[in-house]
């Protein structure tokens, strides 16, 4: 196993042993390592000592099921804190089997004229993966769907790809970092918290991974591995929402909008209610009747990344029955649907397409137009408009550069007080004055606003691992606390954290997980180690963002949450200071 | 003595005797408790529960030279924290008559379409100040030099004002709060930390204050006072820079154009170079030149606010003679000039006088000016190109939001690293690599980088109260907590800082200075107290600011500033964290 540095400054790149320290570590949990070992806390987001680190799951590249995730991490632009940002696609896979740990990009280069790629090749003679620099300048200031497609056609089929659009080349706090899906799409992304900016930074525009004669994951006892692997694949076959022709896989994520709208907790054009009218126009169903009418046939959905049994991927398709997007996440549907006050599934769909091209993050797109609209640039409800604001984003112009430097940027060029962000980064689609839980995984999570880092939604919403009431305050510290241990180490085995749906209930889901770790790595973790492990994460990015200027005030809602309330419900955020500050505490 | 509370959420107002705790503050000592004390550390700054808070100094209003100076003290939009800005000016002694020892200004009105103005006078009959609403709305949109003058006609010429411009109704990061100078003009400001925004989040436009029938400052040892008032008055009217026809009141704070430009620190393009070839084309000698030029006859400079005997304002004639602008201070010149690669003192003075009518303050325009230069918006040099610019920022086009939005602002919408602020507020005309004191005091004053917080420049530069190395690093933790301490003193006590020039040299100026503080309040204050009362502002700022968030990582300069040596002498700027970390560590 190699941890491969591309230092940017010289174009030179070199493969070293993962050190000892690192042996157990993967995905997030190297991730953040690397970057709270080597960044300063201090260093410009955009500057040449800033790093970024993909890192594939401990489990990636195995036959274990719905595990071909990686973790893009650095100093976060957006944020000023360490950034974990998880994406799935086939790139995830070909690092592992090329028995890449991580990848970890350095320096700035002196010529900032042109944009580079580099290229990741398995040099059979020599045993070891190989690197060429290829001049990318060409790609750059174009649509990612203009591009990516010249990439297969210059460098081969069997390529994977990760990197940056428009949004990154500009510097945007809001660019995220493209991966190619099964299908050739530049379609799935570590959205968040302007990655895609640090590689844009560093002036590199692509990787491109062609994994042919890779030898694949080393596996240090084949046996448990398989064991644990077989109870994993069933927990997920077996539980309602993971399994084939389950909710996810019939509705998509989208199967969220109706049930968090259902509970009051759907934010509403920039979070001033929690219900939306149009909710049933662009949700996960709707969107599966819509393609049935427009295909003349039930489309079950697909895998983003290999290996993926859950296949929860979406596809929207024009009134000609011609593919517009995938996928219609149920985040990418919130933001710029409800949280817009928008209704129709086309320009929504056309949005998330732009996004994907542009390199945008769905999420902060929605979140930042939506603020926009509050400032009174356009109408809620104005879905034409909109389009043409992302537009204005990916063309650079001054008002594109307002709101693709993000949410809480765009509150401060027009003065708005209404900005729903936690250090920088804006909330996803679930409403912490409605679901109390999650504004408490808002409000502490090393990571700024991000539901993936505690998703305490799943007792308090969906009844998955228990049952916990969303309108109250008690007990959400330790219920978030719990959450985040568990997630952090969920991010590092590669798994998608919607195996949690099922590995929360099933029992012995959960010990297949860790059966997996370790059959891969000879480990003997047990369920206490997952919270150890994903505890010793947690600690190593606190650290870094106090170095970097953290502090409790930075762990808290913003302040018209406390004092507006939200309807239906009527409530504001209770939780106390003192419970978010026990999330973390020394225990 | 009052503290005048007016509430712009229903357009009340109640006068309140000042607390037993506030007797002896004044100006900065009293605005920075009475925000510490009142606004919520997390507060919005543009929100509800953020306060403004304007206070004349402890001997502002009565005969002692040189002390029509108030502080503006609020959250600042720009920096997150706590806020003094200093401004000069007849409405500082027209509070101070009134006996209104603290205007305090909170709330949001209901009707966010209006704006308000409130008149202040002299109710003789119940023997108190009595203030007005009146709907200011039809002055909003427009440059000051237009709707100052018809405030003029309709309240009378014994008026004088203080207001928001265009900046301030828009929420810019960089809006000043104007007052009027002693010819009408909206020309003095508390430029720094964006609290003309404030003033405009309250839809608080004006406020006018005519002293008519005031009954003066009370003054508790007149004899003590006489005693100390003739030894300042002695002290500015000997000292070299301070005299009549001296360095101030010969050529204006510009004078240190040629003197830090010798001494390779006056930051040219954007903070590249500690020398600037047009220096002498745009210095104060330069504008004395060409004015007694222009206007056939040697011009010395005018007093900002009554009872100054230093006199340092000056003004900028075009070629017909007609005054451009009054006034083109040092910072002012330097921000539009040489930051910004321009020697025209023609479009430098063009600039100075748009700033002043959009409500903008003129450092943080230069240096925003300058970062977008760097980015490639317009060429260094380009001066006409530069006043297009200003122009949008008044206009509100979305360049001109992000040009409003402050310095670090436009860094981020341009993805820069290259970006001199410190907590979100530009460096001034000192460069912090060739001059290290003053690097000291910008990286740990509470206000944001501000030379005004601890100018040790003074014996840095120019040989006054001892002398220091500018390029040591040694010892300026030490000097620049004795000048933070000093200057919160004289922050307070209304006397403009440019006594220090004198005051530092001449001890019976400094003696006389305590005096006429113990002869207005009947203290028995010593200059160990100077230092102890300006230790307290400081740790009442210092608390409020680690309540917000602020820690020991927001103490810190750029990092370009720590590795890009600056021309000509190669220095980086190397004081220690550490020594940094000392400059308000409890002794």
């Amino acid at each position: 196993m190699w941890i491969l540095r591309v230092d940017m400054k010289d174009r030179s790149y070199r493969l070293e042993d993962v050190p000892l320290q690192y042996r157990q570590l993967a995905g997030r949990g190297l991730t953040s390592s690397i970057i709270a070992d080597e960044v300063p806390p201090l260093a410009h987001p955009l500057g040449p000592n800033n790093k970024i680190v993909f890192s594939p799951g401990l489990v990636t590249g195995t036959a274990a099921p719905t595990s071909a995730r990686l973790s893009a991490g650095a100093k976060s632009p957006l944020t000023g804190g360490i950034k974990e940002s998880n994406g799935g696609s086939p790139f995830a896979r070909d690092l592992a089997v090329m028995r890449i740990r991580a990848l970890v990009v350095e320096g700035h280069p002196k010529d900032a004229k042109s944009f580079w790629g580099i290229r990741l090749t398995w040099d059979a003679t020599k045993g070891k993966p190989k690197v060429e620099f290829f001049d990318a300048t060409e790609y750059c200031g174009k649509s990612l769907y203009d591009v990516v497609p010249a990439l297969y056609k210059r460098f081969g089929d069997s390529i994977s790809i990760a990197g940056c659009g428009v949004a990154g080349e500009l510097g945007y706090g809001n660019a995220g970092v493209m991966y190619t899906d099964m299908a050739k799409r530049p379609s799935r992304y570590s959205g968040r918290g302007g990655l895609g900016s640090v590689l844009g930074s560093k002036r590199l525009k692509f990787i491109v991974v062609d994994d042919k004669g890779a030898p694949g994951v080393e596996i240090a006892n084949r046996a448990l591995f398989e064991e644990g692997r077989k109870k994993m694949t069933e927990a997920l076959q077996t539980h309602a929402i993971t399994k084939p022709k389950g909710a996810l896989n019939s509705f998509g994520t989208a199967v969220l909008i109706n049930i968090l709208n259902e509970a009051g907790g759907l934010p509403t054009r920039n979070f001033a209610s929690g219900r939306f009218e149009g909710a049933a126009k662009i949700a996960g169903e709707a969107i599966f009747e819509g393609t049935k009418q427009r295909l003349g046939k039930e489309l079950y959905n697909h895998a983003c990344s290999p290996g993926c049994i859950i296949q929860c991927s979406n596809t929207w398709f024009d009134a000609k029955g011609t593919e517009v997007t995938s996928c219609v996440e149920y985040e990418s549907d919130w933001a710029l649907g409800a949280n817009c006050g928008i209704d129709n599934l086309d320009d929504i769909a056309e949005m998330i397409h732009l996004c994907n091209g542009y390199g945008l993050d769905t999420i902060e797109t929605g979140t930042t137009l939506a603020v926009a609209k509050q400032a009174g640039v356009l109408p809620f409800g104005d879905s034409k408009g909109a389009i043409r604001l992302v537009h204005e984003i990916g063309a650079a112009s001054p008002l594109g550069r307002i709101l693709g430097g993000g949410t809480e940027f765009t509150g401060r060029a027009f003065g708005q007080t209404h900005v729903p962000t936690v250090k920088g980064q804006s909330m996803p689609a679930y409403e912490p004055r409605a679901v109390k839980g999650i504004g408490v995984t808002y409000a502490t999570t090393p990571m700024g606003a991000d539901h993936t880092a505690g998703y305490t939604i799943c007792p308090e919403i969906l009844s998955v691992g228990g049952k916990a009431d969303p309108l109250s305050p008690e007990g959400k510290a330790a219920l978030s606390r719990a959450f985040q241990a568990t997630t952090a180490f969920i991010d590092s085995t590669g798994h998608c954290l919607f195996i949690a749906f099922a590995i929360l209930d099933i029992p012995s889901g959960y010990e297949g997980m860790i059966q997996e770790c370790n059959g891969v790595l000879g480990t003997q973790w047990t369920a206490e180690d997952v919270l150890r492990i994903g505890g010793e994460i947690l600690s190593k990015e606190l650290a870094f963002n106090q170095a970097a200027g953290f502090t409790k005030a930075h762990d808290r809602l913003p302040e018209f949450m406390k004092t507006e309330p939200l309807p239906p419900h009527g409530q504001v955020f209770d939780v106390p200071d003192l419970a978010l500050d026990a999330v973390h505490a020394k225990q």
